[in-house]
């Protein structure tokens, strides 16, 4: 941490602060020149507010040096992590990739859209059995008999599934039944939430809220894993920006920015991002090119009677001409894409 | 619902779009033009999904003319709703000033601030128990400890107490004993949240997200008021934008656009919006005179020490003075301010 | 500037760096710790490039200390601004009150409207004589004609006249007609015309660009005073986030910002900001009490037969009402609005 | 257009609203419903200004149908346009790889640059003579003397420039030496400069401004169009979000999106996008893979001391390596690189 004085601070005040900031454990080096004085902190200065020193009368600027995030961070952990879900593994040079439909809509809906999935190399299964939604008069999803028939598609198929917890009061049921737990964008920030997760041993696919900067994402994912949890895999699905044409804007540099800052693995949702399916083929190209660790595709049989968004998703033969392509540039990033048997 | 239809579009698809839409009960009048063709929705179209239309092929767009929210609509209810809040008034002629400390952190803080406040003409007590922190590692609030000492300062003022509740799991507490339930910016979409409090009758104060629309937020206070609880009172609390000099934009046209689209009190909190006390009594006093039907100020009594944004926090002294001119205000727009006995 | 290193950084490197950057006539302070080391650079820094810093391969990260605009920068100019235009003052005490069409349409409307706006109390003139539509199939102004028009006004009511300039091609005209020169929100970055009303002696209105951070629009700022003129006063009107309900989002709290960071006088524009006529009376009371040094209204005798922007428009008799309340607002700030004789 | 009249609109207000529209050309056609009245505006409706009837006292709301841009739209001019610069074609099956420093700085530079961009398969140069900086006190280019070394550099090699105008003052000479006219960001609604270079015949490159819809953009093109230059290239360069460890946010879904909505070609710059050097070669394969028609890199044989912006140049090496991979996947695209002689 880096504190800089106002012109005018004396030097029994500095001294002060000095004093303050030594009794907290950190050491204080000072750079005293003509047109500023700056206080360089080292050493661990968890217990320094920033905040708290933004306040005081002679400072003029607290600057951070070091990012909040501990687990989270690739200083700390310089090794590229590999989430092992259920025997498919993401991360490093395994990329996944997770497909299925918006809604579980019912027993023969799930299997056979879980079953060309599968055809198609897809080695998840993706499912909302519980729904986020805008409205409370929409579609709340099965709910646990989403669960139980997603459950039948793993039997009829192999495929992990993954699907969205919205309360800690499933937590348990999500624990038994589900191989990823995925935290929405809307929960990105329900801390109480994120804890429950943290004390489970199931992996999280921890979205990205709408206007969350990296660091609070990754914050986020510090929540999961500080509870002893840290097989997070974080997904990008579009921020929220000033255009309207699209649902969201795709923050495809999220890639190669997280992959700096982070050794959790990153994958992509095209759907959810331009909710347009006409932008997910491009989009899932440009994803495994950017260096992703994953994707995550919604598919359909019958888009035009899905029960919720089937403006953005693919049928099963778009998403077999899709997966042609992106197996072939899998193979150009040198990564692997592990079979379902 | 209006449905603008591809120009290739031919009179049997047309038909078969018509009758699909006709039999779920909605009234279809076509416009038929020589370059467009437009298929006018009235009746009752709540039933018709306009993800699932747009996905048609011969469906060109789909625009959408009513509010999805009914009960937080101006439109089914003309007047003001006025909520009341253990004897105090907020909305119509009744302004509320909610003032009192981020963090409730001991008897003594929580007591002298609540009395400086209602000295100063606040007739609400605010302080967090239960603290959303973006860092796993920050003080997460005293918790139910944090409730009681609320309730002490209850009693030695008078002032009904507003807090922030974040999990389902403390429901009963508070319903027991906080007059105004607080829902914060990051939970505004944790629709279990919602619901659980629409089930209480304690009036809820529902922060807009950092990124939430108007309509967004409408929605999240009719997940409220769907489940029966119809006391809510919406707080405008800053968006993220790209500007940094400040932590958030205060989008002070939310009091006169939500004026227009519903009937429920808005608010503004100038302390979380731009997160600088310099910025707190000019952000107050244009509150007042944007129409707002209250205001909701951090303050304590030594903001350099404050546990948590204290570089928010106007001290007594600086709270009296902004009221002084407040009360001002508040006459001029013909408006009153309850004061507690 | 401080200059954080990599961890790895060896003694030779640091010593390397610190060469050049002592050859580049600044003074090196370092900060040696356990965890990290910090370069703080005092002196004239303006020769160093945080740019090229950044690139050097033992630098972690560069921070910046010092704003970069100088002739703006109210730590080099502690006392306000006060613009003179034509006899009317803006800034300090001086609050000024612009008014007037979108566009100027002939002499019979833009005559009758001054009339009204000076009887109301402005003490200023606007109207569009070249305007800036995004389309160029728009209506684009009468132009050279319109300011013939505004000349006109001028001597029927003897408002000062401000008015949009959007090319260098007209900067003598307007030097010889006009008494503010108006730079739109989109030239707010169009740096040749900048430097071209910096060279006049013309009071310049500078709008804030529609995604301009404060540094930047003060930094345009400092292009035109960097040329000779200082007369300048900064506008908000508006800037682009999410929220499409209203056309812009007005940033009102850009005035207690901008007058901590500068000198110059700040006024607010609410007609653009909202493009909605009801937003107007509550948005301009807003603005005084926010302490902004003016207000730019639109007017117009019949908004909805406006050549552009009706629905922004006040008519002359709700801008009565308007001006009614916002002279008492004038006075509870403790400022002056000059009248025109 | 669709014009929602308010449920309050009288028999006779409608007609006499729909007799106004009648005059102006435009055929009505009224869908008389139960809860609401529409009124289907068919045939010519540039005449009819939306602003104008928003304003109207019985009109609820007025929404668009058709696209305002109509040389720049797709459904106009179904087939993809293929821009030829001095021989090299971007645009449909054509990729085009335009590359060079920030700013050109002498010759030597600019010319060993350009080998070096040449031999790795770019069929551009770009180089910054007139550069518009956010600080009047930072290097401005060479300016003329930058075009002067610019033609040198196309001596030595034979690729094409690309750069630059900022002014109308220096049209002339930009048209008599460079092959594409660049439009930056900040000028992009400089309408008095879109005017003049759509007068000349040199193909130009739009840059996206930093907060500009897909639709302002393109009404931008369509400026230039209106003028009679159709040689228009789009280049999306990130856009301005919430998020700042990064300079803009790519938005990497322009490129679908504008491809559905224009014919005209658009390209990607993952410099400025991110504003540093190590998202570049990422970015720049899902750029290829997003379809866009080519792309615009800088790159600089001494990133540490480039004049301006180091921090986002790949050294000549490290492009070799990039454009490896690039041409592999332009294949895979099915696309051509003209290749210069």
């Amino acid at each position: 941490m880096i504190i800089i004085l106002k012109k005018t601070a004396k030097k029994e005040e500095i001294d002060e602060l000095t004093k303050r900031l030594t009794d907290k454990g950190v050491i204080v080096s000072p750079v005293i020149g003509e047109t500023m004085t700056i206080l360089g902190l080292v050493g661990d200065t968890s217990k320094v507010s920033m905040d708290t020193i933004q306040q005081h009368h002679i400072v003029e600027r607290v600057l951070k040096v070091q990012e909040p995030y501990k687990k989270a961070n690739r200083k700390f952990h310089p090794d590229d992590t590999i989430v092992e879900i259920d025997g498919q593994r993401i991360g490093n040079g395994y990329f996944g990739v997770i497909a299925g439909p918006c809604s579980v809509e019912g027993e023969e809906q799930i299997i056979s859209i879980a079953q060309r999935a599968k055809a198609a190399g897809a080695n998840f299964l993706r499912g909302g059995a519980f729904k986020p939604r805008t409205s409370p008069y929409s579609f709340q999803g099965l709910e646990l008999e989403g669960l139980r028939l997603l459950k039948l598609a793993k039997e009829a198929t192999g495929l992990p599934i993954v699907t969205e917890l919205m309360s800690t009061k499933f937590v348990d049921e999500f624990e038994a039944d589900v191989d990823m737990i995925q935290i929405g964008a809307r929960n990105m920030q329900n801390f109480d939430l994120l804890k429950e997760v943290g004390k489970t041993k199931t992996p999280v696919l921890l979205k990205r809220g709408l206007s969350a900067t990296y660091e609070e994402w990754l914050m986020s994912a510090e929540y999961i894993m500080s509870e002893g949890n840290e097989n997070v895999i974080l997904c990008e699905r579009g921020i929220r920006t000033f255009e309207t044409e699209t649902r969201n804007t795709l923050d495809i540099q999220a890639v190669p920015v997280i992959q700096k800052l982070s050794h959790l693995p990153i994958i992509i949702d095209p759907s959810h991002a331009g909710g347009s399916a006409y932008l997910v083929p491009s989009m899932s190209k440009s994803a495994v090119m950017s260096g992703a660790n994953g994707l995550m595709v919604e598919i359909h049989h019958d888009p035009e009677n899905a029960w919720s968004d089937g403006q953005q998703c693919l049928n099963p033969n778009e998403f077999d001409e899709l997966m042609a392509v992106v197996k072939q540039l899998i193979a150009i990033e040198g990564k692997h894409l592990d079979a379902v048997k």
